[in-house]
């Protein structure tokens, strides 16, 4: 099966109290993902590489360069795959460049999840570095109608409703987002929870859409991460089926966004936003 | 509280068909963590930031360097918190430095997490970054006893058993490392999954032991990373909760690492090690 799978084919052995069974089962494709920056002018520049399930990948790239603060989405000229004939047929889809009309908005450089290798003086000694780590653009605030907590509370078994590579797999997290009246505007799936949430955004700005939706809805839990990437594009109320830490909290409140977790079984907990 | 404790008191509004309550929650502590490695003769250096739950640094800092490739466990002369006067209280325990007393075993700059920004032109084209963020330590494989089925069906229980930020949070992942009799080792919880994992190769390094034991158990899902890891420190199996990767299911099968997922219930099933 190809490495570009969503999802591959394995045979594996059962272990139960009833005895071993052989059977086939399917698991999660999980690939490198290089994403790289161009513009008029420069040549093309590596921004990260990610472990990603392959698909929508032009969607995370254009969601991660945008929730990283490097792009203004009415700049994208084109998002395509590699097309270098030294690589392997395989590995072209593993490399995505997205090509600019435009300079990005700051030079693709330290991100938080590419944080380089620097070498600096005890003077220095972390503060640069630990503040950069928790730094968190802020989109503008969401204006529009907030979700009743009904449909919070509905929203968790909706989204577990659209999970097709869950279904065959078990094993990969979903994120969706949804109007304020619960319907769901698109679901993306990943082994990268953070993958799933760039191709959410990847998804509206590719159709020409602004990112900002009412609600975030994650499948698993809520930290530091992707909190970020929902107060970067904007969103009203994030609600999360698992546990938010106490850093995805503070930043809730600090952005303005009303945060749920453990949602499920009809229930939520809300944590900001009172 | 302080932002460097394991966990956070929050007030939440807890939302179901039996209307709302107003109580009290704890959020599992989230703060990044510079690790830095020094040598003499050498500055220190900065090689990584995460985000991670308080606790246990020490060995978050030793195990990362260690899973890394980047030093000889017998080499680290001392390792603690940065005492520079300009860093704020709290900010000198979210710096680790980590001295050797020799040069470490590879120059400290990209790793597959700290992938830093490069300019390429179009010729190397995502071959070299590809290959480096796939590029998997072989550590000495495993010659000791394995666990039985029984046994491997019983870790999950005896991992919950020991996890008591768990059991105040519901949100943070656990790692453990076991003998073949299913005894456990030690137990480390974290928001992230790998620094969990670090932890527990710190936890064995700095008490002079060898970092590699009989099973690796986790309470998650096993991608790449974690299977990275568990290769470089050549443990014997890996008993995941969750769903592994089908790049986990390769790698453990080059390694020669028996691999066991969606493990519950008295319940596994077996991926590699007919």
């Amino acid at each position: 099966m190809s490495r570009t799978a969503p999802s591959h084919r394995v045979r594996v052995t059962e272990l139960s109290d009833s005895g071993s069974r052989r059977r086939e089962d399917r698991v999660a494709g999980e690939e490198p993902l290089e994403i790289r920056l161009e513009w008029p002018g420069a040549a093309a520049r590596r921004v990260w590489v990610t472990m990603r399930t392959p698909g929508h990948d032009f969607e995370l790239a254009a969601g991660y360069c945008f929730h990283e603060g490097l792009i203004d989405p009415r700049s994208i000229r084109r998002v395509a795959y590699c097309t270098d004939v030294k690589l392997a047929e395989e590995e072209r889809f593993n490399v995505v460049t997205v090509s600019l009309s435009a300079p990005p908005l700051r030079e693709p450089s330290l991100t938080h999840d590419a944080m380089a290798t620097g070498s600096s003086a005890c003077g220095v000694c972390g503060k640069e570095s630990l503040e950069q780590a928790l730094s968190v653009r802020v989109g503008s605030r969401w204006l529009g109608d907030l979700p009743t907590q009904q449909i919070v509370r509905s929203l968790p078994d909706r989204l577990r409703d659209a999970q097709p590579l869950f279904d065959v797999t078990g094993g990969v997290h979903a994120a969706g987002l949804a109007t304020a009246d619960g319907q769901l505007l698109v679901v993306r799936e990943d082994v990268g929870r953070h993958n799933a949430v760039d191709k959410l955004a990847g998804n509206r700005i590719l159709a020409g859409e602004h990112p900002a939706a009412a609600v975030l809805v994650l499948s698993g839990r809520v930290g530091f991460e992707l909190l970020a990437k929902a107060s970067a594009a904007g969103h009203g109320a994030v609600v999360a089926v698992g546990a938010p830490s106490a850093l995805a909290v503070r930043l809730a409140a600090e952005a303005g966004i009303v945060l749920y977790g453990f949602s499920s079984g009809g229930r939520t907990v809300r944590y900001t936003g009172e």
